[in-house]
C-alpha cells in the first residue's frame, strides 16, 4: 500500500484522562516495527471494559490512551519479521496473545501467554500512537478506536476473508468473555452447546428475560422479585443448588452469590467479570464442602487460534453474533454509545469505522 | 455379649458448655437403635477440630456434647437392620457417611454424602447418651472422647482385623484432612505420592523443619524468615508460583495467601484447614487469570471404603501413621492432650481407652 513505511495520520479517540469524555483527536500512527502489523480497523465494538478502566480503574499512569479491544480490520502493513501476515488479510486484534512459544503456550491447561499484555504490562513506548506530540498508550496493547492501529502478531488473529467485520469484530472478546450485559447472554449459548437441561439467566432487568430466551435460556430469574437470597432461590429450583453457574457482571457480591447458588458437593462457578477494585470473599466451608471456584480470561480460548475458529463457527451459524447488536455508530458518536452502555441500554453498539 | 440389649454405664469427657475444661463423668450409653451400631472405642486422638468446636464455633444448642471423631474400637453390639457389622469387628467411626445410595455417594465427583452429619444437622435426639438425667449430645454423631459410643452404620468402617487401633485411630481424621501442626505434614505425604519434584513446607513454628523433611518436603520456609509476602517468596522459588498448594491451618489468610502462591494460570489451591468464623478473600483476577480454589473434606475419600483401603495402606507400611503419634495419655488426662495442642505442643495425642 502507498502508506507502507510512512506515518499515517488518522483520526481516533483520545481519552486524556480518567472519567471524561473522549475526545476525537487526529493522531499518527507510526508504522509496524518489528513483529508488529498495522491495521485498518473497520469496525469496533465499546465494551464495558474500556468503560470500567476509563472510569475507574486504569493505573494514573495510563494516560493519554486510545482505548478499545473489541475490533476487526485489515493488515496495512507488515513490520520486519512478520511472516504470518499480509497486507490485505481480514484480522481480529485481541487483547490476550498467543505466542505458542512460551511455557504456558505449549500447555493445554491455559490460555495464558506469558507475553500477554495481560502480564507484562503494556507501557507507552511500546505505543505507536501520537497526537499534538505526546505519546499515547494503546489499551491492551490493541487500542482500536482509532482509524488504524499498531498490534503485536502474537496478539492478532487471521480470519476467514468472507467475515463481515462489522459483525465478527465482537468475536474480539464478547463473546463468554465481555462483560455487563452481553455477556450473561453469551454465556447461555456455551451452556446450550454443552448439553445443559435447564438454563437460568439471572438478571435485574427485567427487560433482558426476552433477550435471554432468544439465546438459549430455559428459566429466568429476577433477584428483585425475591425476599430470599438468590442463591436459595436457585437452590429450591435445583434441588439444592445448579451444576456450574458463570459470573459476568464484574461485581464481588454477584461472585459470591454464583459460587453459592451451586450445589456444595460438586458446584464449579466460573468468573469472568471482570474487577480489580475489591475482593470477593465466601465461607471457606463453601469451598471445603466440595465447590469449585474459578475465572475465565477470553473463555478459556487459545486466543489467535479461538478466535479464528469462532468465526468459522459464526459463517456456519453454529455461533450467534448478529442479535447481540443493538446500535451502530460511527466514531465520532463514540461519547453517546458510552452513554448507552454505562445506562445498561444496548446490548452491544458497533463503531463503523472504515468501509471494508 | 452380655452387655447387649442393655444400657451400658461406662465414662465419658461430657462438654457442658462452651469453652471450659471437659468433665469426666458416668454417662449411660442406651442400646443401638436401627442401623446403629455400639462400639467400645480403643483409641482415641484429639483434633484441632474438637478443640475449635469447644472454644470457638459450636451452636449454642450445642452443648452438653461428647467430643471426638478420630477413633478405632470393638462393635460390642448392632441394632435392628445392621448386616455389615457384628460384634467383635474392629471399626472406626467417621464423621463422613458414607450412605452409598443418594446421589452424591453414586457420583464418583464428590465424597460428600446427602445423609451426612456435614449436611444433615446432628441434633441431641439422636444421640444415645445420658448424663445425670440429661440428654448429652454426640459431636459429628461420633461422640468418641468415650468409652462406649453409638453411630449411624453409613458412618462407620470396618477395618483389618490385625489392625492396631491405638495407630489406625488417627486415619478417622488426621490424616490430609486434619486440622493444624499435623496436617500440613499429612499433605506432604500426599505430594510425595502423587509424584511431585519439589515440595515446600511453610510453618512459623521453625521446629516443625525437620518434622517436614521426615514426611517428604524437599523445602522448608518460615515466612517469618523474609519481609516479602509468602507468595513472592514461593513464587521466586518456583518462577512464577507453585503448581498446587494446600492449606491446612483454617486461617483464612493463610488461604488467601496458598492461592496467589501458585502460579496463575494454571495453579490449583485446596483448603483443607476448617473455620466457619470467617470469610475468606481475594481478589478476582488471582481466579480470572487462570487460579482454581477448591476444598476437601476428608482428603476426597469416599468416607468408609477410604478408610478401608488407608488402614490397608498403613499395615502395608505405604501410609506413615505412628510418626505422628506424639504423646499417649488416658481418657483422665483428656484436658492436659487439650492444652498440648492449644499451645501446639504435640502432633498428635492418642488418648488409650480400653485395652484392644
Amino acid at each position: 500500500m502507498a502508506t507502507a513505511g510512512k506515518v499515517i495520520k488518522c483520526k481516533a479517540a483520545v481519552a486524556w484522562e480518567p472519567n471524561k469524555p473522549l475526545v476525537i483527536e487526529e493522531i499518527e500512527v507510526a508504522p509496524p516495527q518489528a513483529n508488529e502489523v498495522r491495521i485498518k480497523i473497520v469496525a469496533t465494538a465499546v465494551c464495558h471494559s474500556d468503560l470500567y478502566y476509563l472510569l475507574e480503574a486504569m493505573p494514573k499512569d495510563g494516560f493519554p490512551t486510545v482505548l478499545g479491544h473489541e475490533a476487526a480490520g485489515i493488515v496495512e502493513s507488515i513490520g520486519p519479521g512478520v511472516t504470518e501476515f499480509q497486507p490485505g488479510d481480514k484480522v481480529i486484534p485481541i487483547f490476550l496473545s498467543q505466542c505458542r512459544e512460551c511455557r504456558f503456550c505449549k500447555s493445554p491447561k491455559t490460555n495464558q501467554c506469558e507475553k500477554s499484555w495481560f502480564n507484562v504490562k503494556h507501557d507507552g513506548k511500546e505505543s505507536r500512537f501520537t497526537c499534538k506530540g505526546k505519546k499515547v498508550q494503546s489499551f491492551t496493547g490493541t487500542g482500536t478506536f482509532s482509524e488504524y492501529t499498531v498490534v503485536n502478531q502474537i496478539a492478532v488473529a487471521k480470519i476467514d476473508p468472507t467475515a463481515p467485520l462489522d459483525k465478527v469484530c465482537l468475536l474480539g472478546c464478547g463473546i463468554c468473555t465481555g462483560y455487563g450485559a452481553a455477556t450473561e447472554l453469551d454465556c447461555l449459548i456455551v451452556h446450550q452447546t454443552a448439553g445443559a437441561k435447564k438454563i437460568i439467566a439471572v438478571d435485574i432487568n427485567p427487560e433482558k428475560s426476552e433477550k435471554a430466551k432468544v439465546f438459549g435460556a430455559t428459566d429466568f430469574v429476577n433477584p428483585k422479585d425475591h425476599d430470599k437470597p438468590i442463591s436459595q432461590v436457585l437452590a429450591e429450583m435445583t434441588n439444592g443448588g445448579v451444576d456450574y453457574s458463570l459470573e459476568c457482571t464484574g461485581n464481588v457480591g454477584v461472585m459470591r452469590s454464583a459460587l453459592e447458588s451451586c450445589i456444595w458437593a460438586w458446584g464449579v462457578s466460573v468468573i469472568v467479570g471482570w474487577t480489580e477494585l475489591h475482593d470477593v470473599a465466601t465461607r471457606p466451608v463453601q469451598l471445603i464442602s466440595g465447590r469449585t471456584w474459578k475465572g475465565s480470561v477470553f473463555g478459556g480460548f487459545k486466543s489467535k487460534d479461538g478466535v479464528s475458529e469462532m468465526v468459522k463457527a459464526y459463517l456456519d451459524k453454529k455461533v450467534k453474533v448478529d442479535e447481540f447488536i443493538t446500535h451502530n455508530m460511527t466514531l465520532d458518536q463514540i461519547n453517546d454509545a458510552i452513554e448507552l452502555m454505562k445506562h445498561s441500554k444496548c446490548i452491544r453498539t458497533v463503531l463503523n469505522i472504515s468501509p471494508e
